[in-house]
């Protein structure tokens, strides 16, 4: 595929998931983290229009100067934004405001892109690409969120039961200590915080080659996993008081049954299935009950090229730093990763609602470790 | 009119003001008290299904048990309830299934208003009426109260500049001092807590025939009214304080000068028109720096007869207490008004958002002393 | 008494009452409400520098500069001063420093009294020895609520146990209906929200000349009193709800029987005693349990010749609001009742924490209805 | 010196301090990290009671059974304790009682120490000493903490003034890449997280052999640190704006000049004394600025035999995580350092406050990044 195919490919798989909401479910946002559709929709658009098209485009006309304030997510560079809190107070622009702006940037960076073969500027466009992709991931995830706190438990579409998949293996891989090279290598996309291959020793370790299932996951809540303080490090503790919590986010007990909100409906809870929807303090207890340990984000990648992944993303005990040759871009795109370093835990792999061919072994994802609206998943070590 | 005519007509109205709003219009909520479009239309439906059809209607089949749950309002009688709150984060039932659910009571209640003649039950579906009514003038100033904190300013519709009037006249009235009979003595409609008529003690006094303009308030934010403690109660120094306050609602000073966000977008302040969207806090202040006061809901109420009323909610110096002979009804009904009687502020009169037929000059109404987002207004005794 | 010889009674009765702390029972504050011993010890103090001698007395010197900062408690006429629930964030000026400053203030103030019978001043110093005795009332109300929240439930002292004082009468009172003068009409100290007597219409009612016991307020907790949602008024559901309260302040069910803690230390309920320490919302819930109500302040101030009272400060039905004829006193002292007059309920009688002859059957106290750190009774109306 | 001698040198260093303490300045607690005087005094002689005497001695009386519910830290192994945030609530026990506890305490040790050679309780005692001694550096820095937010900036004693260090060098140290081994080799005490000496690849670097001063601080002030977004991690940048930050804490802009509250008293920033009391976020904001960066725990674990260390806690780019082979010891031990392990940042060295003897090059601090209450500094690397 060339740039523009590229280009339409993964603009068009945004339109094609947001075609099962209906225009009330682009709206909301229950919380901080979760962004409303219309809003991600507007996002990825602004992206484009304002690092593609205004820098370069001749004679490009902005298709409205306030969306810069609305649809900037976090680029202090790029001015005065909506507080992520406020996303969801907006019933305008409407959607089909937001739609005719895409179509509006698609059109014109179509246009542009027959024009341009500056290496810069085509980095950028595949950056913007990328970025979009990530959006995709949180659109499925924010629109879960949304459903599965509605009272109603609505099917969002019969296709997207995502949590589905076993494993296939019960068998571990044993690697021998030593220097590695840990980082991108290769020459095509990866972002900045996975570049500066650098060498990383390494100790004697054991990883399964599987996740942890629902199931096992099952027997850590029967045997009274989340009253036992001794399983938890202090923060986590402290979460699971507060917010009383006694399973993974999704599930319900009802009538004496566990089941799990999914976006083709609730649905009795599958215990060969993969574990999902755990944060990094349950993941974390999770292990310390079976007496293993989490990898860290080096013995992960080193053993990557082992075992199968790509259906969690699977939680490390590494936290999110720089490399040691990280070096942050000039201007608004070198705030995209570097200064979220800091009280985050690294995630490795990618998930199932990870666009294909939006996944390495060296990705490097993080969140707070309180985080569990994205399809994250344990792999255990010793 | 009818029974029958008169809820087709009040039903009518309903819809017809939300004609206006686009889907994505009728789902956010921002603040607790403000409630999202969708929440209102199934809701005055609800209380029909519950309180006429459920009881009443021969082999009704409900429409949705889980509308319950969701379209109470604050009624404990009737079971569990969603939280105020939390009425915002539903994107599910769609607009549609509520348009569905008023289509089918509104069936159902034509035919069953045709079967009965019963007293009770006709009192019943009045009081559900005027409800319906008190809930289309919390549709108006919740929607104004979304689309004016929408950075955007959007027009809703421009026939619905409701901030516009002008008072006639500039004269006062003298009443004096006596006994008067006080609260709803005729034999239509009015609802609990202004039954019990009763004798009340009222010295001499002089009272205003015109309220307050936006050009005598704007003496008073110009004579720095907004950062003299000595005109303010402590609780609304306090407001003033944590909320930064210098205007009243919606006001908005744009390169130098004041313009205010009405449904008929952002206009500039017209200081003729009478003052609306001012707080107890804000109306007691003015009162203070004019060496006035606002008048008691018994002053108001004599002396009503003699001016024009109808634009603007005033609010009186009256905290919202039972009338001496006050009785609360037997279930949920009962549970309209009388809880209320606590930390609210008395006003009377109606304002441009009231319902046709929907005012009386006994009528009470009632607000927390810092709520600003109905139409309210001052009117000057001494 | 001439004027110096109460002022030395009055505030020799302050430092009386602390001689029985430790020191450090005089610096903590537990909520924004009860300020620290040592705050009060100050305060009070400050008052007569302030507004008796700084203005006044020849060739003052002010004891420290900084003390306008520190203890003023709310009159935003002299100057910032520091937020109330900040109070309990200092350990200096330490406890020495407060007593000297005492001791310099009632020296010089003594000296000055000599010099003075000007009436205006005169009444200045009155008004603070009334203020002073107000400040009596909620040391010792502060002190317990401090106390009382100690795990440990320490002993005060053991002649301080003010909650056993019983009924010696069952009966009522009728009153006929009729137009009533309410209001201060003597010649001797009172404040300025008593003064303006005026007419007031009364209708024909029943009161108790007793208060409730903890026996019959027992009662109502066990048919359920707190679990039954129509007994409340909305504002009391959610705070008995947010809460968790299922019993009066400073009630502990320990080992199947209800103790309340007492100044004395934790002791067993007494049934026949007075009830004590309910807030608005349980006097009021309590009443409609009864099928009765609580009294107006009108009904109370007529009805109060003909009974005992000055064992709680007993809930009235009426809002704190001004009399006809209020009028606001020009500079800090006009701070003193007027704005508050917003949010808060009216007591009438006084309390045992009272001091001696600091009581009128025209006092209007006043508090938040949520507060029942006071000692709180219930008198009940037909 | 053996056993005894070392507790007793320990236990009196603790109250030396202490000595110049007001009594009202034991009990105050102004935000939940920082503990008030008389809890630090009755906490660390808990532990000895609890850990040592109650399980080991023959015949010994708990000296008050409530207070292991008062005085517990953090060790959920030993039952119910006071929330971290009321330890301030509580003007009982007194501080006699409290100095009662200590005493009987210390008797019952020196008697028992005579009678015990088992080496696993020996460890245990010293284990207690360091805790001991960890607490008499946190009571300096939470005294600072209380008498630095009083208004008055009281002097707490002449002597200390802990920040007036300079650096004696502006030399700069190069390393070679390479295998290192980090952790505790040696045989005499260390904590749980330092041991288990592994080996870590670290690339060349070169690191300053001083600590920023006040007047390179000063420097980034003046160049607009605090208000340059691209110098600041996300959660940094979030916290100055919430906090309104603009330099270190305890410094104030008084007529133009800045000073900074010391133990000593409110002084004149000396320019050439070591940096203080900034957080993570400052420390790394200020090295972005600087075009270096923070060390990592080993690159400072391997360089600190070549500088002096030891004035101020030095943050480092390392995330609080276990060692490779960490092991949790059983019971309420094990809670000692583990599960802090996520959400704080390394620091590594010593501070002015910290005591003789209680600092090695392998000692792991850990702070949240937001915390800069203690004698906190920042050394350069690139």
């Amino acid at each position: 595929m060339n740039i523009t195919e590229k280009y339409i490919n993964v603009r068009n798989q945004t339109v094609a998931f947001c075609s099962h909401l209906k225009p009330e479910d682009y709206v909301i946002q229950l919380v901080k983290f979760a962004s409303p559709a219309k809003w991600h929709l507007a996002h990825t658009t602004w992206f484009f229009e304002t690092f593609i098209l205004m820098p370069n485009a001749t004679n490009y006309n902005v298709f409205n100067t306030n969306f810069n304030f609305l649809f900037n997510s976090y680029y202090n560079t790029v001015g005065d934004r909506i507080l992520q809190a406020n996303r969801g107070n907006m019933s305008r622009p409407s959607i089909d405001e937001i739609y005719a702006y895409r179509n509006y940037v698609d059109e014109k960076m179509q246009i542009f892109l027959k024009t341009t073969d500056d290496k810069k500027i085509l980095d950028l466009v595949t950056l913007g690409l990328n970025h979009e992709q990530q959006h995709q991931e949180l659109l499925i995830t924010d629109v879960k969120y949304m459903l599965g706190h509605n009272p109603f438990f609505p099917v969002f579409h019969n296709d997207y039961n995502l949590v589905k998949d076993t494993n296939s293996t019960n068998e571990s891989i044993k690697i021998t200590e030593g220097l590695y090279k840990i980082g991108y290598q290769g020459n095509d996309f990866c972002y900045d915080n996975e570049l500066g291959a650098h060498k990383v020793y390494v100790p004697n370790f054991e990883i399964n080659k599987y996740l942890v299932t629902n199931g096992e996951y099952f027997e850590f809540m029967e045997a009274g996993g989340y009253s036992d303080f001794n399983l938890w490090l202090d923060d986590g503790w402290n979460w699971v008081h507060k917010n009383q919590i006694n399973s993974p986010m999704y599930w319900h007990k009802i009538k004496d049954e566990w089941h799990y909100y999914t976006l083709a409906g609730l649905q009795k809870v599958n215990k060969n299935a993969i574990l999902s929807h755990i944060n990094y303090y349950e993941a974390n207890a999770f292990a310390e009950w079976k007496g293993m340990r989490l990898p860290t984000e080096f013995e992960w990648e080193i053993a990557s090229l082992q075992f199968n992944w790509g259906k969690r993303w699977e939680w490390t005990n590494s936290a999110y730093l720089p490399y040691p040759e990280f070096k942050k871009e000039n201007g608004a795109v070198g705030e995209y990763n570097g200064k979220f370093m800091i009280n985050k835990m690294i995630l490795r792999g990618a998930s199932v609602a990870t666009s294909k061919n939006h996944s390495r072994n060296t990705y490097r994802n993080f969140f707070n470790p309180s985080e569990r609206w994205q399809y994250t998943g344990i792999r255990l070590i010793k």
